[in-house]
């Protein structure tokens, strides 16, 4: 049965399993300081338009937001995030185990504001007995969201404006972010990026790797050190040199990008296909993952020929489910998704 | 200007200051296992008819809300608590700062039901990636609340059994508990804590002791070794024994209910002065706390004569303050006080 | 230049690669719960003789050691270990990241006897105020130890034994378990790990995988909940099914002895060789590395033609350093190597 | 039965007491920002000259050096510390607890050198794979230490210039510190304590308070945000002008170092006494803890008369034990414990 279950069912981009066959039998040195890290470091940076940035690997992305986040925060400190971001709702308390509390702010489509973070923060310093309640430290956004949205330059620039302005640092999980630069909606470059956080990840893991997340720290005051940090917390590869080679080739020319855009674009197809049927949607995600509202037998139904995950009650007769799609995605099953709920609503 | 900001803004009854002076220059051993302890103890087991019990005695609240937490939770489990609940709020993250995340569960009245505890733990393993989320370990419940709410017997048996269901502990913080048990509302008994709870703390530092919380826990099994965990985080006073004293003249007779009983019977008089005036309340408060919603500008002129705390914003013309009474608090102060109210309200 | 730094400066075992390849566009269900992940259970289960063990796959060593460590302690345990041990010396504090102390016994020899642990634990408990200090809680050791000794059945018998007796779980670090087993030396069979421990793990990275450890717990009491562990610390890959399919590769017949045996055979010559030319070492290791005793001179002028870490000063003219082998180290490098020993002792 | 188990065994000095039972009616403002307390601030920063010092108080010592630690440490950082360190031995775990190792430096008298803080910062930053082990970022120093002895002006002066070099803070734990101070032996002043450490601690509990330690940072960037440290970790007492006023009683004139004189006179009586009558010692103190070193015999003969603390195994034939006295000590029982010791070594 085909899934559309999640970004993550199949294995890499076949260029990245040739690079790792190509040089399998090689000898580099470990923990992300060999040749082939080096390599993709500097075709990130060059990406970027940030030739001082720092970039790290990790393996995957609950390590790495636990290990920006526990190395960014005083021990006093908590970090804002929307009520529906993966720390505060997928890691099984990760954060928490760091030490530090998630302050969160209640969102509809998954993004925060300015003004909420600016309301928080300042609701904080304006309490007499601040130093009773958890200090805001910074800020994690994800983009795309988890419910698909994307943030706009003008939102991103704002927040950043506010961040600064309060002094906290500004932290953008991209586990999917070559979906979100991808997207027809997008307005952001590459080298937006650096220029409007102070710390961000390359996720690779869903976007054609095999895994792998790569942190980008435009603020380097923030990674020093950062090395320990990734140590200690357990992202640090061995064979550090399987990042390297992986990131080289995502970002040796356009193939990130590229990978993204076929997921946008099989997304897009499944999106206007369902809404053509007439059917609507719980968030409007212009990128990888759809998320429509259907009949509870319609559900039903097409899970005998499809996977994919319940997502939310509505009421009493309907659900929203998840579509994930790829960059391993076939068009062929897109069709045939689509040829299936035209069946099931007529 | 005589203050309603809290109650604990005097030293101690008396009769503790008696013992202190008296037994000053006695030997004792220390760390909570001198004789004054043991008769504490004792003491307070006759009160709950819980000879089994094990006590326990901290220095301040969020020591023994962390203690105890941190000793009941797996790393992977997270506690239950109503959103305004105070490990939650006023706490600065000491929760989090052991691992664990605190999950909220909204609330009016300070309180959670049964029904909230029972729908959140079954929807944890109901979800098919629970191990993705943080794993509902104990739940904490404030008697009375924040809000000066108290649970009723039916209330807290309910709880009680939805805990017991589920295989979690009950834990309630009673910071304030002498002045839930002397509320004219109130339908617990001493002996019902030890049985409607697993671990409960009868709190000192508010109920007329100099500092000081006294840990029961009626389920042994919890309290193996919970001395390493007192140690550890900060709890164990050198000179256990002022622990003790304070405890044991507190519970040699009714005291600490009597201490209680003045508190609540001057917070009602407030609130009855209150209502009388035509003004209205926050929260429906059987307690030491009264939390009346007055115009801004009657706010602002009572702050020339008295102390108190703001609490809320509720309107554009009103705020709800704070008004708090404790053994201390002296009769004509509260005269003075209602004087002034019908004053500014004329 | 050739490396005898580490044995983890190639990739992967070509069979490996192959099953990589072979089912790289297979769509899985992610987080270790795919069939390959299945398989890899049941092959290392068979080959344990422990049909009911609990097998549980992460990344990398690190994370391995401080999710089953932070799982099996109680917040005021401490892990015994020897002062050598990885845990203590090499994983930047990641045990104390959790909250735990280890508590060291000194050793010669990388290993730690029974005898030791008993004495710390009786010197615990015999301690009249032992709740000021840490709790013993759980025994670590490695085998291969750090320094490549290994430890005997009747020496794993006597330490499983005084474990039971003083209720504390065994775990075994087997990062290079499979040297240990292969090792001529080496009289423990795949059945006695699980009967002579509580939970092992059969380290991948080092041993032929490109990545991954096998955690294995005999006694299942202790892995209840585990998976919520391994995704709060970051151990759980998304792809799981990559851990999966290496293992499956491993464990399908002998490949995982026999990668080890090439490793151990490998650093046997390299120590024949250097013993026959008259130098020492600094331990006995019947494994995968060496430790010989060289004249500075000759370390430096070895420098020059091979890559190897500098382990230890020895006195005023000689140093200890450290030669590893692995699966993929190449004969002729050995012969190499021993040839330019013999030319510059010349 | 008469004890010199510790320094702890009485309540608190009568002048003391006095202050808390004169002002007990007395409402003040909470968690140390009263008058009480801001006069020991004033009283503290007059008598070290030192102004701009940030003064604060909490309950106890494991907290304070808790809290403290917790406060300077980054994530990946550790502690050095002596081998007898009391954060090392005697906190059950407290540290670990807040995810810092103790990096131990072994010593004989309780003291670090400079030069060991030295070489083991300098070692750590030669190692290549410094990351992979715990970085050094602070040390922690007891005067007096947990064997009687004192650091002198010299050592202290070395010590600190060493942290400076280095970029890490030094931190001493005063528990005892007015028995360094008005040690015959002791060459520092009050002044010298803020120039030669960036934060100390006044021990209140041993020192004839009823409890409270007396942080003092001269170095004040490191107390940004200290109170939100201090009411995270439990230190923070509601009513806070307790330690205000035990502070302000023990500082208005020179009641703390008169104290601290009478304990250690009693002590240097203790000793010239024992050396009288032919016994070793274990440490050379000339402060308020002494260890004589006498026959298992006489020790147990002794236990029959005083109370006291084994200390540690000599040989077959003798142990340590260990005396203190304090500023409650009482001079007949010197002399009672000098008579006793007298007739059983006869």
């Amino acid at each position: 049965m085909y899934t559309f279950i999640n970004d993550y069912s199949e294995g890499a981009h076949e260029r990245i399993m040739e690079a790792l066959m190509r040089t399998n039998r090689e000898q580099t040195c470990g923990y992300g300081e060999d040749p082939y890290c080096e390599q993709a470091r500097a075709l990130i940076r060059k990406k970027l338009g940030a030739e001082q940035a720092g970039v790290h690997f990790l393996v995957g992305g609950t390590q790495t937001n636990t290990t920006v986040i526990a190395a960014l925060l005083r021990p006093y400190q908590g970090v804002i995030a929307a009520t529906t971001g993966h720390i505060n709702t997928h890691e099984s308390g990760a954060i928490e185990a760091t030490g530090h509390k998630v302050l969160t702010i209640p969102t509809d489509n998954g993004k925060i504001t300015a003004q909420q973070v600016d309301a928080l923060i300042t609701a904080h310093y304006a309490d007499a007995t601040a130093e009773h309640t958890v200090q805001p430290g910074m800020v994690y956004i994800s983009n795309p969201t988890e419910v698909g949205t994307i943030y706009s330059k003008a939102e991103l620039t704002a927040l950043k404006s506010v961040c600064e302005r309060h002094g906290v640092p500004l932290f953008m999980d991209g586990a999917r972010l070559g979906c979100a630069l991808a997207s027809a909606k997008n307005d952001l470059s590459w080298q937006d990026l650096p220029a409007l956080t102070d710390v961000f990840y390359i996720g690779g893991t869903k976007m054609g790797a095999l895994f792998g997340e790569a942190v980008v720290f435009s603020n380097r005051a923030l990674d020093k050190d950062f090395r320990y940090m990734i140590k200690q917390r357990g992202g640090m590869l061995a064979k550090g040199r399987l990042l390297g080679l992986q990131f080289a080739e995502l970002f040796r020319d356009d193939l990130y990008l590229e990978l993204a855009r076929h997921a946008d674009s099989c997304a897009d197809r499944i999106k206007q296909g369902i809404a053509a049927l007439g059917y609507s949607f719980l968030s409007d995600s212009p990128t990888n993952q759809v998320f429509p509202i259907f009949p509870k037998s319609l559900i039903e139904a097409l899970a005998k020929e499809f996977a994919f995950e319940f997502w939310q009650a509505i009421d009493e007769e309907r659900d929203a489910i998840r579509l994930v799609t790829s960059w391993a995605t076939k068009e062929e099953e897109v069709d045939n998704l689509l040829a299936c709920l035209a069946r099931l609503s007529r």
